[in-house]
């Protein structure tokens, strides 16, 4: 949540010079987007948003998410479309930043989802798994299984400061993740980060899913085990079983699980929830005592791990086996 | 820069029922006050800004500012407008703090201001200055003369760490002003923080002023300074001779200063440098070391300080004696 680069008008009426997006009429820094800068635009054609791509996005990985974006828009899925210069260029730079122009997305994210947001939310997700299906395009995720050793390299010196005990139980968690993993479950395109603040609602629809910046070619049952992570636990960190089944069987409506999908679950579930557990554990680590901006809690992550460690069967998260 | 407290759609939607705006479409946090968590808010009938007070604006002051900003749109300046609920209130409570809905304003605001910007400047200062003339509600300014030794109090013991010597100079000029401060000059609403961010141009048109929780009721040419002071300073901290002749002509076209408000205009100077290194010296040191947000440089204002008080006559700022 923060705008790291500032733009000035004449940067960004420099940038829009190449656009057929009418005047600059104003632009604001809006606090949203972890990883880049993002300013809401209104030109004399109307409202969009200007990212900055920031130093964690690698330049190279970006024709792939602007490409994303536009070819899961064309087969029907609401989510920002980059618009095109003049020479049919999505992508440029302002203020030496990589830099893009997006369609403006209506909807509010949901702080509190309850199970029909669930519902709806795996149905989305299903319709983005099937509409990337003939992508063409492939991104490696450098944040599954082969990235997280290095993670917890990076962490392991100061985890034991955060929780005793807790170096160690991710030493366990990932050795065993890496021997298990499953290898051949159905891949494709993934969101990769669809947490409740990239999926938009108006009322009690959805309405749109934002922020591609995580997209990825890797197991699309995988992108599942990261919702639930994301949705389907409670404040006090408990599973909430109606909102899980709803998720599942929103999703399943659509694209229905494998067997083997459906089996792995309870592994891909505890591989999201270290995922998130390391990559939060490293941004805490790498904040200074003291300072205002207090990154995410990883102990979140690690009590939900606790608990897919302890679940026996998918049926523990609401569907059949 | 920030967004202090967070909102839910739930939230919006049940203080936007008071009002006739429409269905509440979609709303983003946005870096733009230091004070109060603004958003911006897309409702069926159009874009709107929604303001949270935080802690450091007054309960009891808000009413003086929004009141204050539609006397100042029914006078044709273009300032945000306070927007009224069915019942006729401008402030109401999202979140538990207290908010308002004000009108967007198109425009932005310029990161290296010339000549030309510091002109329309003045004169947009002049018009609030007589715009504001028959404003009935009075607001006394914390952060006038009398303001300055509790800041100076609470910033003393740090001060030399920050720079050696800083405490003795800082404490021999405030007594010097609390001396010398001249208390019978023209008095009237002021805006008293009209700095580049909070005024908006299209093209080189001024198109609006915004941010009027420093407004209050004080010396009309202490206003003047502290725009001098804001906007006709090089990065490099030298006065800029054709910006502050700019600015007072422009000002002094429509609002003639007296030979009284001219020959003060040095002490003014000096005041309203001494004000902001003080506050910014009490937020610099309030911050824990390591932060990741950096309050504003405080030596800034102390090297602005330094050229007013080498200043002999109001002839070194552009004008005539």
């Amino acid at each position: 949540m923060a705008v790291y680069t500032d733009v000035t008008a004449d940067d960004l009426a420099d940038f829009l010079a190449d656009y057929d997006l009418g005047e600059l009429l104003s632009y604001k820094g809006i606090a949203e987007g972890v990883e880049n800068s993002n300013f809401l635009v209104h030109a004399g054609r109307g409202y969009f948003i200007l990212t900055l791509y920031e130093k964690r996005v690698a330049p190279e990985d970006i024709p792939f998410f602007l490409a994303l974006m536009e070819h899961l828009a064309a087969r029907g899925l609401t989510c920002p479309q980059p618009v095109k210069n003049r020479t049919g260029d999505m992508l440029g730079f302002v203020a030496g930043r990589p830099a893009a122009i997006v369609t403006f997305l209506d909807g509010m994210w949901i702080r509190r989802p309850g199970a029909t947001h669930c519902a709806a939310m795996g149905d989305a997700l299903a319709r983005l798994h099937l509409a990337g299906a003939d992508f063409p395009k492939r991104r490696r995720n450098a944040l599954s299984v082969e990235g997280w050793r290095p993670l917890y390299v990076a962490a392991a010196a100061g985890a034991d400061g955060m929780q005793p005990g807790l170096r160690e139980a991710i030493e366990r968690e990932l050795t065993h993740l890496e021997a298990a993993w499953p290898r051949d479950l159905p891949q494709g395109v993934i969101h990769a980060d669809l947490f409740p603040d990239n999926v938009f609602f108006l009322g009690n629809e959805l309405s749109g899913l934002i922020d591609f910046y995580f997209a990825c070619t890797d197991t699309l049952a995988y992108d599942v085990a990261i919702c639930l992570n994301a949705w389907c636990f409670e404040p006090d960190h408990s599973y909430n079983v109606t909102k899980g089944r709803a998720l599942l069987q929103g999703y399943m409506a659509r694209r229905p699980l494998s067997s083997e999908e459906r089996s792995a679950l309870p592994l891909l579930n505890r591989g999201a929830a270290l995922r998130f557990l390391l990559t939060r554990l490293v941004d805490w680590l790498d904040v200074p005592a003291g300072a205002l901006v207090r990154p995410k809690d990883p102990l979140e992550y690690f009590r939900k791990l606790r608990f897919h460690q302890a679940v026996t069967s998918v049926r523990d998260y609401g569907i059949d086996a």
